[in-house]
């Protein structure tokens, strides 16, 4: 059981952490396109043609199962993707999201915040299936863009004072208004600043989508999973530009082995 | 006489402002590689890539004269973007930088201080330059990369609490080390926030290279322009994905005009 994940750099390694946690015995490749980082300020064109261009990777390399572990490419491109890898199934991280929200939200209809890349929030994404599933008039969902949050995380500033400012500058409109409520991490880098929202946020909750994600991966492989008898192995890590990674990218690999 | 301007993406607006009130008659196409923009977080290797594929565009559009109005491509790729143009000539504006500091710093010995992304702070352009040509015993030369400049720029906080305590956190170590410096904007995106960096650095002189840019060019097309009739002409405008431009865009290309 070979699983395939892709993102734009190096966000999606959350989601693979929380993959290997759920599923240990499978085989990984990770693809991060850190020649074409950040997808998230890109036209949904650009964001489309990279995604295929990743996705027929995977293709090439006969993997059972694909996760799109980005949340832009996630929002613009898993139809193209879809039909690009059939009949190889694939999981994007914005279906599982909206239903760890749903999870958390049955019947409280608190307000929905959506925290997410530009080109994320354009696509409406989530704003559009939460609202679809939800009843707007008694719930509002708000969808806030937040580009500077990938570039503070990148630059290692994950506790620093002018992190926390800019969550609160991002977030402030919502709190004020509200005092309780549910915030999505809509971008595959918030993990690793899930702490400094949540104080930015306090009496919210805030949903982390990477474990959403791997349990419905969990839930389409149980069946072949049991089956199998292979070992866990490492995972092959492939970038489009390796020697532009940031300094911080190893720590984060290995990490996501713990 | 056709002016052929390149940047990663919008920084070389500025670059562009400044050549256009040095040089009004001239007629210029400016390109933004915004589909692979930024380039200041690339390899070498991508940066030379992308950066041949402007300067080649720029080649078939039949320019007399092309200026790399970008730090990261003319730290990494001036020689190979030459070389594919010849004889075509090419200005960078590194050069003009490292000019415009000497003109600053003559007798003066003051510290230097290069702000710019990574990836011209990793190519040492500046820094190697610039220790070739100081008495860097006496003068001491520091760079500093300063990866969130950009995406405050492009969120428009170029006047927002969160950029003034950024820059501070960048400029820190040398302010409390020298009451007295010189500090190039060496980022065509940097020239918007130069009024923010110079109350960082009080006592410090800061040097837009810009300005310095279109001096180089007035300085190789004086004969040429003085034999031209022409009248000057509206900029043409190129973006390699028209569709992420920020909002913010639309303003920056009038403010070129003025």
């Amino acid at each position: 059981m070979k699983i395939g994940v892709f993102d734009s750099g190096i966000g999606g390694i959350t989601v693979l952490t929380a993959l290997r946690k759920a599923l240990p015995h499978a085989e990984y490749i990770y693809l991060g396109d850190t020649a074409n980082v950040p997808y998230g300020t890109k036209s949904a064109a650009q964001v489309v043609k990279l995604s295929l261009a990743c996705a027929q990777y995977l293709k090439d390399r006969k993997v059972d199962h694909v996760v799109v572990a980005c949340n832009t490419a996630s929002s613009l491109a898993l139809n193209e993707i879809r039909q690009a890898l059939h009949p190889i199934p694939v999981d994007g991280v914005v279906e599982p999201g909206i239903q760890a929200v749903l999870a958390e939200s049955a019947q409280t209809r608190l307000p929905v915040l959506i925290l997410a890349t530009r080109a994320t929030v354009r696509s409406q994404a989530y704003g559009n299936g939460l609202r679809m599933l939800l009843d707007a008039q008694l719930q509002p969902v708000f969808e806030q863009a937040c580009p500077l949050l990938v570039p503070l995380i990148e630059e290692g500033w994950t506790d620093h004072p002018v992190l926390h400012q800019t969550i609160a500058e991002y977030v402030r409109p919502y709190r004020d208004q509200f005092s309780q409520g549910i915030a999505l991490l809509g971008c595959t880098h918030y993990p690793w600043i899930q702490k400094a929202v949540e104080s930015a946020l306090p009496g919210w909750k805030v949903v982390n989508s990477a474990q959403a994600v791997a349990q419905t991966v969990v839930g389409a492989l149980k069946k072949e999973l049991a089956e199998s008898a292979e070992k866990g192995r490492s995972v092959e890590w492939v970038f489009t530009d390796p020697d532009a990674l940031p300094a911080s990218v190893r720590e984060l690999m290995e990490i996501s082995h713990e």
